[in-house]
This record gives structure tokens, sequence and C-alpha cells, in this order.
């Protein structure tokens, strides 16, 4: 029995509403010893207006040392083990340009590559071409057929893009055709097993027809493919929750990721105000509601301290639109860490707050990594989020008698 | 391996002497945002400067969010993982009531409840009638024998019963015959597997004799059972600890649960001062005390605060009889939070206190949430307490060269 079988056996529907904020990488590092990370910088008064009667803590997205990727991150949050819920490469592809795949569909990433006269591959990356350049590649085959399976090729990003097969019957235990080097041929797709032995010829005639249709595109000759993955089967939570559950996300990826585990998608605008504004607006529809801010992570990503700070300003601006609404609990968190001075995720705990009328009280002067490490909720696996939002909505019953 | 086995691997026996002191629901609320817990309320100069000297910390349980019943809270503080080793039901209620259960005995919990004259079922709990109306009725029922088999119904509390079947050959694979929902008939005990066969057609037989003994009893006419379960064949804390161990408790449950990881029991008055008195009268003939004080849970449960805070003052009053044993490890710790504000169980973490002359040091003020939320010992499963007491006493050795 893992945990979600736990929760799932405990877990009561009642009238509480929740609200999950995600400012996504939230977690930083100072520019110099003892000085403040991006959060502690920040002019917050109305987060810390809220920490001061908050339960705080830090949470670990993975586990000690371990650097998230999204996927992971969010099935995290959401309270799956990210370990035991993998999500396939392609699938989360998929997810992350916002393609909604169905039960059948078998994703794949592509990379756009080069490949010389004898068939061997010169770049892995088509010389990086534009995002523009591979749309109008992906436009050449997208929506073709083979054998009666639909097609789609989608852009991702420079020479990334994916590619869903529609059909039935498909597999996704093959191997990939990107051989992860250069002055060798792209490789045959292999099955893995018995059952893939139609989808592996299919995935083989698919390449070569996309070679035939590439060859006078150089340097994006031919394609590469790789993580095939069918959509991943996840416990839905309304089953393991018992909850109505909405995302609110202005980025393709994670409105993938909440489609996943079930939640509905809503229609938002793309800035923290408009976010807030669509939470307002659903509040009485949903139990429970993932709100993503994607620019804290982009701004360390960018490695531009001084705007991940104000980002994380313009929330706390906002953050009066959320807490006006009185939801029985609300949790500020990250999915990970993201410092400005690293340009990346990093396997830094995240600062954690938990408001609830059943939370204990750290009086804390501030919302910060400082605080949160002396919080009275410890440090403690993101995987934990999930039930403590739900124990303090008194949705989780006894465990034994 | 669990760590259990770990834990059997290492231990090893010496004269050291160790007390678990388990102040029942332990952790508590404060009724106002930013006021203080029961704990943090009480004065107690004794468990405060027992705490200037001892390492702090706070204890989950089970998991986050998860609250416990006692009888999963109770394996977790003996180092028995309580998701692992489920005790069932019928079995935590003949421990409940202080029934020596024997290797091949069969348990079951009773509702007594009203049946119209079609046999549908019109009340799972007959009126809740009096704990004294039920000790009548299950004296009806008690010492009778069927095909051979010992059959013994004791009361619990108004409807509820427990009922224990001793002979050979008993199996607990058996489905309830409580339907869980009026207007329906009480459903035949159903054999889970081939060999349960034989029991469920006892079963069934036994329903039916007591369904006739009751037959002018309404609206006690009927008997609903669940929860089947044998003894569970928990290791023993002698084979795994090497520990000759006693439990001092005043409630039967608490005593049943002891009894069923090996401790001896010993005779105690219900007062805590009585307890303790126990203790230091049996201090020279074990290795390992488990002092249960109930009243704490009680308390939080009437939601009651200020009871709740004198209980713990009372437990502080008396603690000179503990400390003036000098036991060489001496932990004060709690099952699961009751905090009066909720009038039940709840998944905070509780505060836990160890001393030893092998801990560090917190130099904490006080004993209490605050405190033991910063302690040296950080936020931890309650599964670790055993290992850390048996460290504490040089109990374990090195894993590993």
């Amino acid at each position: 029995m893992d945990s979600l079988d736990l929760i799932k056996s405990l877990s009561v529907a009642n009238n509480t509403k929740m609200v999950l904020l995600v400012l996504d990488g939230l977690g930083g590092l100072s520019l110099e010893a003892g000085g403040k990370t991006e959060l502690e910088t920040a002019n917050t008064p109305n987060l810390d207006l809220l920490a001061e009667s908050a339960a705080l803590g830090m949470t670990d997205p993975i586990m000690s040392g371990i650097t998230a990727g999204s996927g992971p991150a969010h099935l995290a949050l959401f309270g799956y083990d990210p370990i035991k819920y993998a999500i396939g490469r392609g699938a989360l592809g998929a997810a992350g340009i916002g393609f909604d795949m169905q039960e059948d569909d078998l994703a794949a990433r592509i990379n756009f590559a080069t490949a010389d006269n004898n068939g061997l591959i010169t770049d892995r990356r088509a010389g990086r071409i534009t995002t523009d350049e591979s749309s109008k590649l992906c436009e050449l085959l997208d929506k073709t057929e083979i054998s009666g399976i639909k097609i789609f090729v989608k852009p991702v990003k420079e020479h990334r893009a994916v590619v869903i097969f529609r059909g039935s019957g498909l597999s996704d235990k093959l191997s990939d055709s990107d051989p992860q080097k250069i002055g060798v041929k792209s490789k045959e797709v292999v099955a893995l097993n018995e059952c893939a032995k139609d989808t592996a010829v299919l995935m083989n005639k698919f390449i070569h027809k996309a070679q035939n249709i590439l060859a006078d595109k150089h340097p994006a000759n031919t394609i590469l493919l790789r993580g095939f993955a069918k959509k991943p089967g996840l416990p839905q939570m309304k089953d393991v929750y018992k909850l109505n559950s909405a995302a609110i996300a202005a980025y393709p990826m994670y409105k993938g990721l909440a489609r996943f585990v079930g939640m509905e998608i809503l229609q938002t605008g793309p800035t923290i105000r408009e976010e807030f504004e669509t939470l307002k607006t659903s509040f009485n529809k949903y139990d429970f509601f993932f709100v993503h801010v994607k620019a804290t992570d982009s701004s360390g990503e960018d490695g531009d301290f001084n705007r991940k700070v104000k980002v994380i300003e313009e929330v706390d601006k906002n953050l009066a639109l959320i807490t006006g609404l009185k939801p029985d609990v609300l949790v500020v968190a990250g999915d990970h860490s993201t410092p400005a001075s690293l340009k990346s995720h990093s396997w830094h705990p995240v600062p954690f707050l938990l408001h609830s009328k059943y939370c204990r009280f750290d009086n804390a002067k501030h919302f910060g990594e400082r605080y949160c490490s002396k919080g009275t909720l410890g440090r403690f696996p993101a995987l934990d989020i999930m039930p403590l939002m739900l124990a303090n909505s008194l949705r989780l019953t006894k465990y034994g008698a």
C-alpha cells in the first residue's frame, strides 16, 4: 500500500475550499555569503502578514540533493510519488505544448537533425534552427497518415518538436532512434516486447517518410525520435481525494500535468493578476485550486535576481484577491528552487506556508527561507503537502481505531 | 528488510533502564491565533528542567496529515510500522476491553441493532442503548457454545460489544455481516478463501442463534458483526529488542496493545501518582517501561482545554517519582495530538523529549510545541523512537564495519 492508497481509503468530501498557490522555482540563494535570497529580498507585506498566522516549513521536491524537473516536481505537489509515477518524456512533451492526449495516443520527442550523404548524423540539433523554421518543417510532417494512423507533429522550441500518433494498438515499448552521438546513423526503432513489433515497423516507416520530405531542408534534413510514451494512467484526484479540482495556469506544460491527474483546466489570462481573477470568478465551482505562477522560475532561469524579486512582489501585491476569498486552506509553495545565481532548477528545499484555522502558528516576521527553515512543520517531502491540506480541511478520517 | 529486522540484527542486552512515558494525545493547539497550546499553557517546572538537558523534537505518528487511532499510534511508538502491522478491528476491540486473546481465538466487533418484521435493519445502533442494557444482553449470549466452539460476548460501550470465538481451525478471512446501511437485511458472513468456509458457516449459525435469543429485546433484537480478526502475530519485544519490557497502564486498550508486542502487564491504580509508584516498585525487575497516561487524551476529546492543562501539571508534579529513579533513558512523548479545540485526535506532530547522558542538549526553557519544533531532533516519524531509545542506552551495535 503506497501513501496514495492510504489517503484514498481515508478521504471524504465536504464543503471546504483549498488553494495551492505554486510559485514555480520559488526557492533561491543569496548572491553573496550571508546575504538574502530572492524571496527574502522581496518586499512582501501581505505574505508576511499571512506567515504570522501560518505554519511554515521547507519541502523537498523529490529527496535530498535531487534537482527536480517540472514533471516530477508537480506530481509530488499533487501527492503522487514522483519516483513511482514517472511520466514518459513523450507524454510530458505533449503536455508541454498543451496537446490533449487521448487514451490510445503514442507520443515521442523529435529533434530536427543534420545527416550527411551517407546518412551519418553530423549535428543532433540541426544547428539549433529557430522555432519559426522548425514550425514550418512541422507543418510539412503534420496531419499525415500511415497505415490508418493519424500523425500530429507540433513544434516545441528551436530544433525540438513533438509527434503524436493516434490509432489503436500502439505500444510505447520502443527503443529511441536518436543515437545520442554524431558520426553514426540514426538507429532503427526496435520493439522492446512482442506486442510492440507492429508499432516499431510503423515508427520506422514514419521516420523514412519524414527523411524523404526533409531531404532538401538541410541542415534539418532528418529527425531523431526518443522517449516514446503513452498517456500516463495516473489515479485521478476525484477518485483519490474526492475533490473537484481546477487548474489555473498560463503555461501549457502545467495545464498538461494538471490534466493528467484529472483537474479541470480553467481559461485564464497570462498575468498574475488575471490568474488570481480567474480564481475569484470560479471559486464557487470547485473544491481545490492549483494556481501556477511561472515567472518566478523563468526569471531565475534567466539569472535575473532582481526580476525574480519583482515577480514575487507582484504576487504579494495581488495576494488579497486570494486571501479575500477566505479559503479554508491556503498553501504558498514552490515546485522546486530556481536560484538566479544558478540559472537553473536546483536541489535546495523550498519555502512552504500553510494557513488554516487548524494549523499551529509560527508567528514568523517574514515569509522567507530562514523563517521557513525554523518553521513548526520542519523539513518534509513535497509529497506530504496534499495530505496536509486535506487534513487541514478535515477531509481525512482517522487511520485505525 | 524492514527497520525492525535491522534493529533485531543490531540489538544487544545490557543493564540499562528505559522509561517511555506516553501522555496520550499530548499535542495540542492554541485557542486563538498565536496563543499557547495546552502543553505550553501548563505550569511544568519539572518537565522544563528536564527539557533543559534533553534533546527535543516533533514526531509524526503515521505520516504527515494522517490522524492516528490509538492502535496504529501505539504500534509506531513500540517501533512497529503501523501500515505494515495493522491490528484487525476485532482484535483491537478485544484488547480494548482487556480480553486476553489466545493464539487461535477469533474476535469480531458487535453492534446491537434493530431489525423490523421482515428482517430489514432500521437502526444500526439499536437506539444507542446504554452500556448497562447492552451488558445484560451480552450476558445472554456469553459463554454459549456452537459445534464445540466456546463463545465470549463482552460489552464495550452503549450498543457496541465484542465477541471472541475459541476453538481450533478458525479463520478471519471473512466478510462482515454489517451492511453499513439501513433498509436492507444483514449480510450472510462469506468466506473470503477456501479455508474459511467452515468458520463462515459457524458465524452465520451464531448470528441466527443470537437473533433467536434477542427476538423480544427490541430495539436490540439483532446483531451486526464486523472486523473479524485473529490475534495479530506481532514480533515480540523480547526477540526484536532483547528487552524485558513492562507496561503500566490503567486503560484496558493500552494493556491489550502492550500485550500484543509481548510486554508484561503490571497491576496499577488508576491515578497518575499510582502509575508512577508502580514504576518505582517494579523498577528493578524490567529493562523497559511503557507508562501510559490517558487523561491528557480524554480531556482533549472532551474539549476541555483547562482540564488537559491540569492533567499535564499533575504529571509534572509527580515527575520526580520517575526522574528520581535515574533511568538511563527517559522519553516523554505522545501517541498523537488531541487538541481540545478539535475534541478529537488530530494529525499535528507531537512534542517529544529524550533525556540520556548521550543526547545532544537543546537548552530549551520550556517543554512545549514551539521549543520542540525547533529542537535538535527535528521532526521525525514516531517509528524512530524505539531505535533512538535503544541507541541512547547503548543497546544497538554498529551497522557494518
